[in-house]
């Protein structure tokens, strides 16, 4: 794409109230724009990235088995009020329609809706186990939403819910949930920093799981023990200040951001629908069911929050929203273009910095701010070596390739 | 997919309050779930009908230079009082947040967004034409919801804007839009019997311009000239009773299905905003722009509206949730499960009716009721001629073809 088309610009200014790292450097890139506090709108280059975090997402699901359906963010009062959730859900929206008074919560969860869902074509254990996910746009009435996309008013998240005829074919499937969490946050570049958390289960469960990832700004605080790479939440470090699979007491603590969680509700909420199936005996079972949660505008938000630098966005190549960033220069534009010309006549998904009447230097920042991962600058300067600046982000060394070998190296890069 | 896998099943019985033919054959056929009036689940197969019309749409988005972004369904209420519609917008769905108090309008439209936020990007002519884009929940209190899918409270809908230096601009790229819109109600099947209808076009334009379908139970009265090939709304025709392209007074009046509208806004939404740019001459000049909209769900229940048969779903293959179904009837499952698989190793996209316990006619008539375009029915029967039974949805007549002939056959098929 020729960045001269493209409508967002980069910006110095950023809304005063925005304190957080991922909402500036994103305002600041023309990524996302603020409309309301812990409300944003998804500008093109914000779009790219969250469709790659999508893909990566919808392909762990697809092979979880998940079924991919999308349920409404109007749910009926009637449903909430059966969980005993209407009044005790502190987040939840609630208001009336004008013309039918009929009480709505807009969703931010949808336990209440998939169970009865799930009701109507469970009836025996041959239809089990099942699996449903979707990428949705859900709402939290928060008291307070000032980290950006990590905590809106209005975000977009993946929710799956498994159904199974007994608690250790959940425990099975709850498994593997976890370890396509874990590729995912490999896939989008934070799965180093990234930690299977424990955290308190409720009422059903001994514990649920969070995925935590270290940032210096993270709004929680964990406990890694570094011998079984994982962690504890502060919840239950207090009650158990030991790792729940080694013992030790050596616990490291870490500012951390949660990137999804995962919960066995065993039969919590097929109790208050019913959700009963026929065994292979004839008898009446309660279904036992789990949700799993990533939130996908918070793991954006996560990855800039563990990747931007003092320049900038820092993408990885999977969730970047182009692979190659072409900057013509002075002099360099008509090379440029051609280098650009037959970067994407290769199917390659670049943006060329076209414009025209901007200063090298301002170019050059908005690069950086970017973030795409490979730059290729092109001027007068670097076509006296009949070259290309071949650079790559978040690296300081940068070298010159000859003209003629630009295509096969990019190619080659890519894989 | 196996169809003994997917969760939904197909059902006699319908919510009785459920009058229009799209939400009975949707909810039979488990293409969708009725959560509330007006608030409906899409399940897998819905959901990959949804998809593909997705796809075509933003096919022709993308041909349009439309930039694709996800604004908001939470709306300050500020926007809205800036362009006298929080008052006035009949089917406007109002609340406030419990703790911050602040009001929120749920976005039935977003010309209240998309104009302050463009605002920030545009400032000189060189930044103009622009076109956004987003594919995106919407809601509307309708005060009656009982058209299914056609009129729902929470509905997905294609929303583009344009944004021009002129008029002439906007008018030249609304031919455009127009052109393009005919190629998505052609792709989806419905070209043929969709017409271009001129409607009331409010304070700024003599007219607006809708999209109409002919469908037996339509909701709208519009009035054909079958010269030109275009139609004229019921407001229109009262005020002026003549083809508004030729003049004849012979119109055929007929019931129809709006799955479309584009309008020339001009300045009404750039005057609120006071959304401006400078010209080759240094002048401050109003931005012109213009608003066209696809209800996707909209789409899908017209398609089923003017498609669907007495037994069912009837599916175009561009959009339909499979190309093929294969149904495996009594003696014939073994060879089924091979030309499934040799289908499916194809790239194929295949659903394969292996349930074990239905009845031969059950499964004929569910899969009528799917209504994928091809049925390839393998039984004894078949099998004593070493053939399947080929069948396209909504022909009467079907045919033996060889099952050495079958894979090269489809494949021909498929193009």
């Amino acid at each position: 794409m020729r960045q001269s088309k493209l409508f967002t610009k980069t910006s110095h200014s950023v809304p005063k109230d925005e304190e957080s790292k991922n909402a500036q450097l994103l305002i600041r890139a023309g990524y996302i724009q603020k409309e309301l506090a812990g409300v944003y709108s998804i500008l093109p280059l914000g779009f790219r990235v969250l469709k790659k975090i999508e893909g990566i997402i919808r392909k762990e699901m697809e092979s979880l088995d998940g079924q991919e359906i999308l349920m409404p963010a109007l749910q009926p009062k009637t449903n909430w009020e059966q969980t005993n959730r209407w009044e005790t859900y502190d987040t939840l929206f609630r208001f009336e329609s004008f013309y039918t008074k009929s009480e709505y919560a807009l969703g931010p969860t949808h336990e209440e809706i998939v169970t009865p869902l799930l009701k109507r074509f469970i009836a025996s254990y041959k239809d089990l186990p099942r699996a449903v996910f979707q990428i949705q746009t859900k709402f939290r009435d928060e008291k307070r939403a000032k980290a950006g996309l990590l905590r809106g008013r209005e975000f977009i998240m993946k929710d799956l819910y498994s159904f199974h005829a007994n608690e250790d074919d959940l425990a099975a499937y709850y498994e593997k949930v976890r370890s396509s969490y874990e590729r995912i946050y490999a896939a989008v570049g934070i799965g180093n920093r990234t930690y299977f958390t424990f955290a308190s289960g409720g009422t059903f469960s001994k514990y649920s799981h969070e995925f935590q990832t270290l940032t210096e700004a993270g709004e929680d605080t964990i406990f890694i023990c570094e011998t079984c790479k994982i962690a504890i939440n502060e919840e239950i470090v207090k009650e158990q200040p030991e790792c729940p699979q080694c013992n030790t007491t050596k616990l490291k603590e870490e500012k951390a951001i949660e990137v999804g969680n995962i919960f066995q509700l065993k039969t919590r909420f097929s109790e208050c629908f019913d959700l009963q199936y026929t065994d292979e005996k004839g008898a009446k079972k309660l279904v036992v069911m789990g949700c799993y949660g990533i939130g996908l505008t918070r793991l954006l938000a996560a990855v800039v929050e563990a990747l931007g630098d003092e320049q900038g966005l820092v993408w990885p190549r999977s969730i970047s929203p182009f692979q190659i960033h072409i900057v013509g220069l002075q002099g360099g534009d008509e090379k440029a273009q051609e280098v650009y010309d037959k970067l994407q006549s290769q199917g390659l998904d670049v943006l060329y910095d076209d414009r025209r009447g901007e200063s090298s230097g301002a170019k050059l920042k908005d690069a950086d701010l970017l973030g795409i991962p490979l730059r290729l600058v092109i001027s007068e300067r670097t076509l006296k070596e009949n070259a290309a600046e071949w650079k790559t982000r978040g690296q300081k060394e940068s070298a010159l390739v000859p003209l003629d070998k630009i295509i096969e190296k990019v190619i080659e890069m890519q894989g």
